[in-house]
C-alpha cells in the first residue's frame, strides 16, 4: 500500500479486516518495522480520535510521531497555483508538502470542505497538492470527501458484532443543527457498498430526499427514503447527518424526526447502533440508546486504533 | 494506587515521600515498567511546569505520551446530563472520555474552576465525570478544587530542606489582582494536615479575615489571621494568592500589605520560602526574596518532576 | 560546544559542515548519546521546518523531545526587571526559564524581534535571559537577530551542490508586502563572512540602499548596489527580503524590480538558487525558478534536520 485515502487503495477489504483483527491481539509485535521511521501527522482542522488514535497507533509501531496543528501553530497556506502571494497565505502548499517530506517518511493529513465551493471540495484539491508535493505515502486522516480510517474501523467493529454471517447495516441520516461534511457517510457509503460486493454485508442506505450522497460514493446502493422500512431487519445501523450534496452545503427542510431512539429500534432485529463520533445527543442520536448495551459507539472508536495500525504497517512494509 | 486527585488517595505521605526521594536518585531505573503503556495528558487550562515535568516524568518510566491541549486543539464539551446538544458544544464528556480511555493507560486532566458557582465547581463534576466514563486511572494535573502534584512536590522539598525534625511550616496569603482558584491552598492545606498528623511538620495558616478555606481542607489546621504572629519561628513559608471561598471568587479589601519581603522574613526561624509559580514578582511575593538564597521556588518546581513520576509508578504498578 | 546561538559558537565551519555531511550517511548511528536526555523545544513564535526538523535529529538522535508553543499554550513572560508585576503578563522569565532547565538537557529557542525597538531586539534580551536563568545549553532556533541552524543548513547544501572550490555566493534582497525581521539574511551574512575566511567561498551581497545589514554580520563583506552588477558569475544566489535596520522595520521605496527571475538568472553562472522558506512566490522569487532545476530551496530545508542533528550531537557530547 502507498497510500490511503479512500477504498480504492485496498485490494481486498475482507483481507484488511482479518489483518487487523489479528494485530489487535498482539499489538506491539511488529514494533520493529517502524523503527526510526518518522508519521508526521499534520492537522489543518481540529481532532480528537484521529489524533490520539493514529499517534498511539504509530508509536505501537516503533514510530516517531510529530504532530503539526498548522492551522494553530503554522499559517496560512496558499493552495492556488499562478497567483501572486501579495495577501494573506505565508506559504505555498508546494513548498510546505514537499518540506514535511523531507523530515518524515509517512504523512497523515487532515483538511476539511469549506462547504462553499462543491466543485473544489470535490476536486481534492488541497489533498492531492499534498500527496503530489510531499512525495511520501499518505494518510488520510479525513479530507473533504472521505473518512476512510473511520469507515475501516466502522468495518472492523462490524465484523467484530455481528451475528449471522451477512448482517445487513443501515447507513441511517440524523438531524443536526449545522451543516455538516459528506466525508464520513461517503467513506462510509463506499466501503459498505465494497463489503456488499465482497460478501460481507448487506447494505442500506436511508435519508430524506435531498440528502443523495454523490453517485461515485454508493455504486449499486439501495436507498429507501422511509426510514421505518430501511431499519427493518437491520443488524447494524450507522447514525449519521450530513448536509445536501445537490444543494451543497445546506441543511434541507424534511429531516425533523429522524433522529433514532429506542422505540424506533423495535423495528430492528435487535440492531446494534454505531456513530463516528462526536455525537450531539438528543439532537442526532438519543442518550438512551447510547447508554445502552445497543450502543457500539466506544468500541468503534476504539477499532480507530487498529484501522491506523494496520494501514501503517501496510505503508511502512511498502516503502 | 489506582487514583490520584487527592491526599485521600495516598495512604501514607511520609511513606510517598520517601519513594520519590530514592527514585530522584536514580530516575531511569523503571524504564522497563512503562513500556507500551501510553499516558495522555488532556488540558482543559495551559499550563507550563505540570505539563513539562509530567511529560518527562512519563518518559522517564518507559512510557509514550500523548499531550491534548483540548481547549486549542479540540473543541467544546457538554458536562452536563439531560440537555439536548443543539448548542455550542460539540461532545459530550461521556464520549469524549470513554474514547481517551480507549486509547491510554492512564490519563493526566486539568480542568479549572470557574470561580463563578461554588457548588458546581466544588461538585468536582467534570473531574468525577472523566474519571467515571474514562475508565482509565486519572492523575489529576489541578481540578477546580486541588492540585495534589504540587503539594506533593511541596512536602518533597521541605523534606529535602528541613534542618529540624518537625518543620514550622505557615501558609501565608499574598495579594494578587486577578481572583485565583483555591485550589493550591486547599491541596497545599490537605497534605500539611494530613503531614502533621503523622507526625513530619507543624502546620499554621495565615490570612485575612473572609480567606478562611472550606473546612474540608482544613481539618484541626491553625489559623491565625496576625501574619507577623504566624510567621515567627517558621522554617518554610509557603506563600500563595487565592480568592474568598465565602464571598466566592471575590478579591476582599483587607490584602495591603501581605506581600512577604526580607524584612518579614527576619521574624521567622531563617525561614526557607516557597510559592507553586508562576508567581507575579513584587505583588506576590518581593524580587528580593525570590533571588534571595532563601528562595526555594525553583527546586520545588524541580521537585514535581519526581512528584509526578513517583505517582505515575504507582499507578503504572497497579494497572 | 556549550551554546548554538551564532557562528561565534563554531570553532571551524568547514568542519562542522563536514560533520553533517558525515552524520548524513548514517543517521542512527549515534543513538545512544541522547538516551534518556530531553530536549524541550520553546516556540514563542510559529514554526515549521525549525520544529519538525529539529524534533526529527533529537529524535535520531535518541532523545526525549517535549515541544512548548508558550505563545498559545501558555502564557505571557515578563521580561523587564524591577517592574511590580500588576499587568498581563503572569510569569517572569527568571522563573520560566530555570523551571525549563530543571526539566530539559538541551532547550532550543524561538523568539522574533519586535521590529519596534532596534535597540531592544538588537540586545537579544529575551534569549540572554533564557540562556542565563535556564542555566543549560540553548539552541537557538531563530532570534531577534540570528538564525543559525538555518545559515548552517545553508552552508552545508553550499557544500553539497559547488561546482568549484570557491564558489561564488550572493545574498541578494527581494521584495515582500510585509516588513520582515533581518535575522536569517544577519546570520546568513555572518555565516559565509566566516567561510570567506575560511577560503570555502566569495561572498557578496546586493540590496537596495537603505537595506544595509548591521556592521557586525558583514565584517569585510563586499557590498555591491547593483543587483545586475552583483549577481554577475555567481554560483549560488540566495535570495530574501528584509526589512530596513537603519530606518528600522521600515520597507523602503526602491525594492522594485528585484524579484529574481529566469531572465535574470542568464547574468550567472548557471547559478543555484536558495531560499530559506517559507517564499512568497511570484512576489519574493519567480514560480518559474522555484519549480525549476535551479531551485535548492526543497534540498535546503531538507538539510535543516542535519545542521540541526550536528549542533545537537556537539551539545550533547558536551553535557
Amino acid at each position: 500500500m502507498k497510500l490511503f485515502t479512500s477504498v480504492h487503495d485496498v485490494p481486498n477489504v475482507d483481507e484488511l479486516v482479518k489483518e487487523a483483527l489479528s494485530l489487535k491481539t498482539d499489538p506491539y509485535a511488529l514494533q520493529h518495522i517502524g523503527k526510526n521511521k518518522t508519521l508526521g501527522l499534520i492537522f489543518l482542522n481540529p481532532s480528537l480520535r484521529t489524533r490520539l488514535s493514529t499517534q498511539k497507533a504509530a508509536m505501537n509501531l516503533g514510530m516517531n510521531v510529530m504532530v503539526m496543528n498548522m492551522d494553530k501553530e503554522g499559517w496560512a497556506l496558499e493552495t492556488r497555483d499562478g497567483v501572486i502571494m501579495n495577501g494573506t497565505t505565508v506559504e505555498h502548499i508546494r513548498e510546505a508538502a514537499a518540506v514535511i517530506g523531507e523530515y518524515c517518511d509517512i504523512m497523515g493529513l487532515r483538511s476539511f470542505p469549506t462547504l462553499k465551493d462543491r466543485e473544489a471540495d470535490y476536486s481534492e484539491d488541497i489533498f492531492n497538492k499534498f500527496i503530489k508535493y510531499s512525495n511520501i505515502p499518505v494518510v488520510s486522516l479525513e479530507s473533504a470527501t472521505r473518512h476512510p480510517l473511520q469507515s475501516f474501523a466502522d468495518l472492523i467493529t462490524i465484523q467484530e458484532y455481528k451475528k449471522t454471517a451477512r448482517p445487513k447495516v443501515v447507513l441511517s441520516w440524523a438531524p443536526h443543527i449545522k451543516p455538516l461534511p459528506q466525508s464520513v457517510p461517503n467513506s462510509f457509503a463506499e466501503w459498505m457498498c465494497r463489503a456488499e460486493a465482497e460478501g460481507m454485508i448487506d447494505f442500506v442506505i436511508t435519508h430524506p430526499r435531498g440528502y443523495e450522497l454523490a453517485e461515485e460514493f454508493t455504486p449499486n446502493a439501495t436507498i429507501i427514503y422511509d426510514q421505518d422500512e430501511a431499519l427493518k431487519d437491520a443488524d447494524f445501523i450507522y447514525v449519521k447527518n450530513w448536509s445536501s450534496y445537490q444543494d451543497y452545503g445546506k441543511i434541507l427542510p424534511g429531516g425533523e424526526g429522524w433522529m433514532l431512539d429506542l422505540e424506533r429500534l423495535k423495528i430492528t432485529n435487535q440492531a446494534k447502533v454505531m456513530h463516528c463520533l462526536p455525537v450531539r445527543r438528543d439532537l442526532e442520536l438519543s442518550s438512551e440508546i447510547l447508554d445502552s448495551a445497543e450502543s457500539l459507539v466506544i468500541k468503534e472508536a476504539g477499532n480507530r486504533l487498529w484501522a491506523a495500525q494496520t494501514v501503517l504497517k501496510n505503508l511502512l512494509t511498502s516503502l
